[in-house]
């Protein structure tokens, strides 16, 4: 099973966050700040959304960061995704 | 009886949720994470929605992934469905 | 004397909720929740509302579902009737 | 002393609400829920507001209804208007 | 010294209140309601503003309504003036 | 070191508040009212912001007044200055 | 590794706020007021964001102020950054 996104729509899989704080103390996934990295999985076809024309701008396998309160998580297959507009992509990381 | 959805609007039928937690528990109704996961009933005609043309991507049958927090829930013969705007729906699951 | 809803207006007359619940119990009217469905009593002009163009696709007589926080409850000669704007009908019952 | 409408604006007259419930029960006015029937007294010249064009469609003596939270309670000469949007204006009653 | 206002602004004047209640009871100032008259005493070119031609409609001498939570009060050599965008003034009083 | 202010946005720099009460009581800077009046400093080069077209009309050396909760103080060389976008500037002072 | 910012996007990086008050009293970093002056470390390509035409106005190498509550922190290979829309860019420092 794949999600393909709609309209500008990006699907995004986040990147695993450093377990180690600088001090060496190992965190649980709970106290770690939610990384913002993340992989793009698959790309909406763009076009025009909610009447404005949008370009896409990011490829599947792009590195990007994404604004931190944006998005949906969306479990399929027992993996997680993030479901964003590309204009909540805040950078490409190269 | 059945919906015909205007304009912009998508006619939903939630998927079931898995029933048992991976430990095996079976969660009643209640307890359980809204799925997100619907089949598409019915779509509306898109066109000029708003002062915004719209154009309809979804196709009844369809496998989709909609926003949490979006949409109507209506019952209808006893069955019980969601009304969203296409906009609403995030991706195809194919 | 009637209701002339101006733009994108239309008069609706909620449809009786079935007073019974599953299990045979009467409901007194304030522990039912609104039923969402009404018929179609009067249909404005559409036209240019709000500097969008709005083309109205109820009619007269229509079993419709609409957005359950929308419209504005009006009583006049002892009558209830809700009036709502076309975009907040989601869909029509055939 | 009579006031002149700007754009859009219509001014009404509140119609009086019936002073007595169905039980016969005189209510004192502030029991009484405010009637949303008005009738209108002055009408603007429409033209574009707020860079969209209005088209003024009530007449002056037209009963209408409209919305109950809008619009701008008034006094002149000891008399009492309301002030509102002609898009808060639902329906005329004919 | 004079204020010569930008846009679709637009310098008022609050008009006296009455400080007599109908009772003959005489209000100190706090607890008047704000009267809603006012006289222009500048008006702004008009043009486009916020993207959106105005075309200005009142002028200096004009009595008017404004709206009640409209405005911001600016005192200048010991007097005090009101600042609205001409959309906020509702009727002109003749 | 200047400021110099991109798109519709304006330097001013605020005109001393009289410090004296009129019952002649010297009042502490945190006690008195913001003034509201300010000098333009820089002003931006307008054009196109935020997908409007904007004409700067405001001129370096103008007194103004300016909204009361607009705008963000800066610190330059150990002196404050307010930038404001030229449409929260209500009047100038002549 | 480096930033590539989309459409408007401009990657900042803070510069260093003076570490001691007037008094001669070193702060540490919390209690300092958050400096809004930072460098342009990277710049996006404008154009259509949505769907406004924006066109970048800042340079790589611009010292510029920012809207204090605006943007978001970004931390790559142990650096922090702070990635803004150009609108959300008060005024170049020279």
């Amino acid at each position: 099973m794949k999600l393909v996104p709609l309209g500008d729509r990006v699907v995004l899989k986040q990147l695993e966050a450093e377990e180690t704080t600088k001090s060496g103390i190992v965190l649980p996934g709970q106290a770690q700040e939610k990384p913002q990295q993340a992989e793009v999985i698959a790309v909406g076809p763009g076009g025009v959304v909610e009447g404005k024309e949008v370009k896409m701008e990011v490829k599947v396998g792009n590195k990007v960061i994404y604004s931190k309160y944006a998005g949906t998580e969306v479990k399929l297959d027992g993996e997680e995704y993030i479901i964003v507009k590309q204009n909540d992509i805040l950078a490409i990381v190269e």
